[in-house]
């Protein structure tokens, strides 16, 4: 059996296996490599089909991929075989403002999406800082929330219904167009963060929401990263949800201020940008005074701004974090590994200490920022990368951020997914509770051709 | 073995087999008839556990029951075995307001918990109409939601972690404490909503929210149902999304005007309820009328109000509509089938036109009511209960509204759930997924014993 011919067959010649091509999906966000024999490029439900009935029926890897901006390797061929690439299933099907939802192919980039509902008043809220090129599927199949899920929510909540193909080809409707059913399992919320072990996202009907018209930005510094840890239950006890909630350590802002020595951010600590939205500008004003009283006694100083321009301009320089950080020393690299820590709001300063103890006893470089309303904590860790003694002591530092995190009742990953790079942890992270996740993957894909080597499960 | 003695061993004594005692658990809210043969009342997680293993050893059938108010017999033993009684496992365990969140055991009344929230100016929004009487385990179990639930999304958006029993006795965890989270299947999600056929939930972290402080009620009348219905999507297309959206047809309005000839409801039209809440005074007065000119054209009269009294008036007559409807005609009752269907906002009018035309054929009585910002539209039926011939036209009713709302890309259960009163139509509503929710019942209780009989999988 020629599998490339068959392959090549069912995606009407949309296939390669081109050494130089495999290599480009070879890896995704992460450090996590593996090479696929394949890549089709399906256009069709019924295409992706036949490819899974085709692999399941000779024992092929299947792996699914969107754009590769995973920070977990879930888009990695870690076994080879088959990759199915769905960036050309990338249409919105429909808008539907009057049932609030839109119908989109999973290939389509998250910001098109946005892009395109922006002229009706509508929004998806769910955005990664990746949102430029992510996919919709790969937002869905792990989960992805972003600055604003502190007030909107993650994906999950806007999955109404999912068209899947199941390991044997079957195709499935997880949910129905309503807003609100409750009809058995659901299914919606079992393939969201799935990270396609059990079955490939060929549609999605996703809840969408009205913009809100007023936003305002508080920007706090606090003497500690433990005060700023602190604020964020001080601002919920107020009663107040944020629409975004961001912590900067110094170190985070240092990088900002080498990056652009004029940028608009405190230099005197650690820093938590605040958002608040809505549809009234005296509810937002209001939101805002309320936020920066609850935060007084704890901080060193408050900016509070509607000018679009600062706001831009404090966003824009948020966002560029990730990339910016090489300013920090040359010589280093940040690497993604321990980065996606998450614990319980009140056990923030908690978490942050643990931190920079591990980082410090192990001699390694930390930065912390991230989506720190929902307890994400995102740790940047730096190395030279061509010194083997601290890819070491990466490893190590990784490995005890995780356990610490899970010592705290937190969570390994807040939004990122475990993927091939968290799966070992998965065990001490849910319990007995895993033992349920294997035998639901066993299930629905008994024959493990479903992006085998991910989430701890193979 | 007498399984009496062990269960009586188990429990600590809280155990019985009276007959008269067993008929009280033979029925919940809904037309559902089925006695157990044993009711034990556990107190703690360790109980659950070993009367399930005991029961899965001996292939005895468990039904899990809270206040016993779901309307599709989910709580109903109909093939005997053992009841499970949670109402002793009734406690709050802790309030943690930091962390946006609190922890509760399943037995505890929904109302209760709100009561206890409310000085710290918190509630946990899902509020069935049954919230008086009903449990959180009953909640999640059914994916309870209520009025509020078009603002706040249902209960499934608020079990953060659930601590549940397996069939043979394994006890898990489904989630964290942690506002956020992606570590592989969400087991949550899963298990919110099914209705007691996968597990026992023996306690639950919910996260809460903070209470709005102002709230307007805008109560509109149109000439037709239809408008009422159409009356939704304007309103989300202005982008206001309010915090209550029931619809009252004419019939409905009949009932409470005879029940209270002085009510403050308009007698010309089928009305909707709308509320808008927020923190601000401001915003809330702005949504009004913004909700108010979206429905200018299209209704008969408005009537907008923040005073309290009148606003309590109204909802309070809202609520007493379920027990009210024996004022339409004092030898008919009320049967609650076909009771809960749900379509997309848009299909709402044509939703309701088909009520009316299926009951007119038949020669029936309805009223519709319902969450219908969520797409729910909760149908009426009234029989002469001492007519044979009564009965026979409520089934057909039933079954052709069922069919209908199918057909309408709808739902056969909003939020009322399946239990054993809509299992014949699961697999016309979930085509191919049924049989994943088959194969997930069969991995997850392989000897059948939780709760058999619902949700059509046995
Ligand atoms: C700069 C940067 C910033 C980021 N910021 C955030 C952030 O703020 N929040 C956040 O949550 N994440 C963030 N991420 C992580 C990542 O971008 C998101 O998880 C994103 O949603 C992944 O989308 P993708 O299309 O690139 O998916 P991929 O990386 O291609 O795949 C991700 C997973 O989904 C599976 N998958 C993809 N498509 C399908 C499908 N159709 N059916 C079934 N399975 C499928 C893959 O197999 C894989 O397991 C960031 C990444 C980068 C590089
Ligand atoms: C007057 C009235 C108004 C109502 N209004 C609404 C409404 O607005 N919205 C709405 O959604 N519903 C409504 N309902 C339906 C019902 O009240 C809700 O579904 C409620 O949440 C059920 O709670 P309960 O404790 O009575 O559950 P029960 O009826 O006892 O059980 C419901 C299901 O949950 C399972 N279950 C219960 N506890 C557990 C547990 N600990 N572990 C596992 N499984 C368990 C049972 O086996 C059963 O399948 C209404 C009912 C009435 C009578």
């Amino acid at each position: 059996m020629d599998h490339y011919e068959e392959l090549k067959n069912i995606c009407e010649g949309r296939i390669t296996a081109a050494p130089a091509e495999l290599c480009c999906y070879a890896a995704d966000g992460s450090q996590i490599k593996g090479k696929p024999d394949y890549v089709v490029f399906p256009k069709t439900t019924d295409e992706v089909s036949q490819v899974l009935a085709y692999a399941n029926k000779h024992l092929i890897p299947v792996t699914t991929r969107g754009a590769g901006t995973g920070l977990a390797g879930g888009a990695v061929p870690v076994r080879g075989g088959i990759l199915l690439d769905m960036s050309q299933m990338n249409q919105i099907l429909s808008i539907d403002i009057n049932d609030i939802q839109v119908t989109v192919e999973p290939g389509l980039v998250a910001d098109k999406l946005n892009e395109t509902l922006k002229p009706y008043g509508f929004f998806f809220p769910p955005d990664p800082g990746s949102a430029a090129t992510c996919t919709i599927g790969g937002q869905i199949s792990s989960n992805a929330s972003g600055m604003r899920c502190v007030k909107y929510g993650t994906t999950k909540n806007y999955v109404l219904d999912l068209e899947v193909v199941l390991a044997d080809g079957t195709v499935i409707h997880t949910g129905t167009n309503c807003l609100k059913s409750s009809i058995g399992y659901d299914l919606s919320r079992l393939y969201v963060g799935s990270e396609g072990t059990l079955g490939v996202i060929t549609k999605a009907v996703l809840k969408i929401s009205p913009l809100p018209k007023f936003r305002k930005l508080i920007m706090i510094s606090f003497p500690s990263p433990e005060n700023a840890g602190l604020s964020v239950s001080r601002v919920f006890a107020a009663g107040v949800v944020p629409s975004a909630c961001e912590i900067l350590d110094k170190t985070s802002v240092s990088i900002l201020t080498k990056l652009d020595p004029d940028v608009i951010f405190p230099r005197d600590g650690d820093v938590v940008l605040f958002e608040v939205d809505g549809s009234s500008k005296n509810a937002v004003d209001e939101s805002a005074e309320l936020l920066a009283s609850a935060c007084e006694e704890i901080s060193s100083s408050i900016l509070i701004t509607d000018d679009p321009v600062k706001m831009k301009e404090i966003w824009d320089a948020r966002r560029l974090l990730g990339a910016a950080v090489s300013k920090l020393d040359p010589t280093k690299t940040r690497i993604y590994v321990g980065e996606d820590l998450g614990v319980p709001i009140q056990k923030l300063p908690q978490m942050i200490a643990k931190v920079y103890e591990i980082t410090n006893e192990i001699g390694i470089t930390p930065m912390i920022y991230g989506h720190v309303g929902d307890g994400t904590v995102h740790v940047g860790l730096f190395i030279d990368v061509l010194d083997k003694d601290e890819w070491k002591k990466l490893d190590i530092a990784a490995d005890r951020l995780h356990l610490a995190a899970i010592e705290l009742g937190g969570t390994i990953s807040s939004e990122h997914g475990i993927g091939a790079a968290r799966g070992m942890y998965m065990e001490k992270q849910c319990g007995s509770a895993f033992g349920v996740m294997k035998a639901i993957k066993k299930t629905l894909d008994p024959n493990g051709i479903l992006n085998p080597g991910k989430l701890g499960l193979s």
